[in-house]
């Protein structure tokens, strides 16, 4: 397990990187790091913060049930989804970003329930994947604010799509996660190139477009 | 109320990350914090700065009617505005910011005197607002160089619109405040980002095309 | 007038600003400081060089028939373009960049000799400018390997267009130019937001879309 | 020949460059440099490293066989495509990167078999290229698991077509390559550059817009 000073660390620098990218913009998103896991313990960004700049002030330690056992300030309502995806999927790091492409095809593709992404080579970075003719599945999820429901709903999802390495929220962004703090990163890296390659695709294509 | 040197640094900080994101191009843009509110006194970025490498000696402090108190150089004409906001909202900054899609989706929604942005995530960094079922008025008021005329048209629409967190002015840019400089710069990310989202879900529709 | 090694230094500034913003990919653009008027001698990049990371040796002193007359190194064929600039606009500084969107619309709007930008009050940024309502005439010229009679071209372009403040080579880029180093960077931030602002308005409008 | 810190020293500052560009999203593509030509000796980064942040220990030496000589890590299977252009353009450095138009419009030109781009300054840039008019066929590659079968179709292109400057492996990135570090990376930006410049002008045309 992750000790928790260099748990800091790494959040802090994939904060910056991801920051730099326009996808944390305001005080968007949220970052966590597995501290323990029997019993759950987490580290995570407490709700405001810049997540471009952050310190050790900036995270709160806390369990299963999202009481904050070290730190001051409070998790967000989403850390109840990061304490899902770490018990689903024994997950070292979950980290969620806000990026314009992600928020704009939530929208679309709700109707569908997901986007297929299929035939590219970045495709490999996700973690199992051998080959670009590999198809991904990136559910999108109604957003709520109530947490309770939202986090039974993406339980459920987990449990019925066990390959997947992402989830959309509606009009809301990205979920993702890995081992560590390094694969969960380069999951966002992965899944928002992938996400703007389909969009751009998209445009190209003209396949929203509306008969005028 | 906030003392000018720790103004100046929140301010120039502020300016260096909007400048990073291409927001403050060429000399563009105006920053202000309020020392103190009765009488009002405000910090306020000297005319022909770039924003993006501002010094203690960029700003200038400027009374209600926008004479100079301190400081060399003199204030924008839109200085008139920023007082305007900061009397109309107790306002502790305001930030005004020139970019691409504020440019243009200020121009194709003129017509309906203002965009609504509604169902995203982001609405939450708003101050005050608590759910992405949200509805956000962003009003576009005509641009003008009578800053006289405009002053008073904005005093009228933000009595208008108690609950507004910004302004378009016509092919010029947005105004937005916030009770301190943190939470104004928090509120030009986010309504950018809402505005990108807008117009890149204008253009994957084609909204705005005309038949050919 | 300025002195060389200050030119030199802020040359190298405004290289580093325009270069990230992707402006000056691969070893394109060049930039130009007046050193003296009569005779004429300037500063200016030399060939091959990354305008990212200039130093003082990318740099040579020329006449107004483009002889070196100090520094290693060869001029750009386009010096010759900077020479009539600074002869016809008295300018103390002359800027050329390569951007995407002046690549893109110096083709479209090539056949109607120019592009027509109107009614953003981004304009007031250029020198002379004081007011939203303006309109700004940004003339294409052809391209050519040439550069004696496009210099002669040139020429005749700015006598004919004493006003205008940029004009693009289409295929190739913009050139503008400002009584100093510090304007002629403005001059290229503010058109090529401007530049930003109109593709992205044409292809809103479907304005160059061919019937399928 | 480049003494091996030297080039370790100049694929470093050229990974960061390129990955601040974001053509290096999570730890996608690949650097080399050509140490020894007869016997054949590359450097090349290993496989899994994040580009934007090279250290010594994120490269490998190996022979034309792409067995390991030097250094801990694997190359990547990709690597047997690093030598074969070594080989047949006696390249200093081979760079490769994924970048979201390289990804999208080698899918949209697959069936065409590669984009002609013709008509820019920019592509004077491309070594032994001396004007605008100038008419670069950039082939689309489909792209393989089978790195030894792609290995002989790319060298089957490369002597096809003598003249070409880069590869487009469909739905995959961009292969390219210079006498020395600086130049590669130049043809990258270069060729990146002009595919944006592709990209945009299709859009802005609706090239690709299919009748809804």
């Amino acid at each position: 397990m992750l000790e928790a000073a260099e748990a800091v660390r790494q959040l802090t620098q994939a904060g910056a990187a991801l920051a730099g990218r326009g996808w944390l913009q305001g005080t968007s998103g949220n970052l966590s790091a597995t501290l323990a896991s029997d019993p759950l313990r987490l580290l995570i960004t407490s709700s405001g913060q810049n997540k471009g700049n952050l310190t050790p002030q900036s995270f709160v330690h806390i369990d299963e049930q999202c009481r904050v056992l070290q730190g001051e300030g409070r998790p967000s309502a989403e850390a109840a989804l990061h304490a899902v995806i770490v018990r689903q999927r024994s997950a070292g790091s979950v980290q969620h970003v806000h990026s314009p492409w992600a928020t704009v095809l939530s929208g679309f593709y709700a109707g569908a329930k997901g986007i297929t992404i299929a035939g590219y080579e970045m495709l490999k970075g996700l973690s199992g994947v051998t080959t670009h003719e590999h198809s991904e599945w990136l559910p999108v999820l109604e957003n709520s604010q109530n947490y309770t429901q939202l986090s039974a709903e993406l339980e459920t999802l987990l449990r019925e799509y066990p390959d997947i390495h992402g989830v959309l929220l509606r009009g809301h962004g990205l979920y993702t996660w890995g081992a560590d703090v390094a694969e969960a990163q380069r999951h966002v890296e992965i899944i928002e190139f992938l996400l703007e390659v389909a969009g751009t695709t998209d445009m190209l294509r003209g396949r929203f477009a509306q008969a005028q």
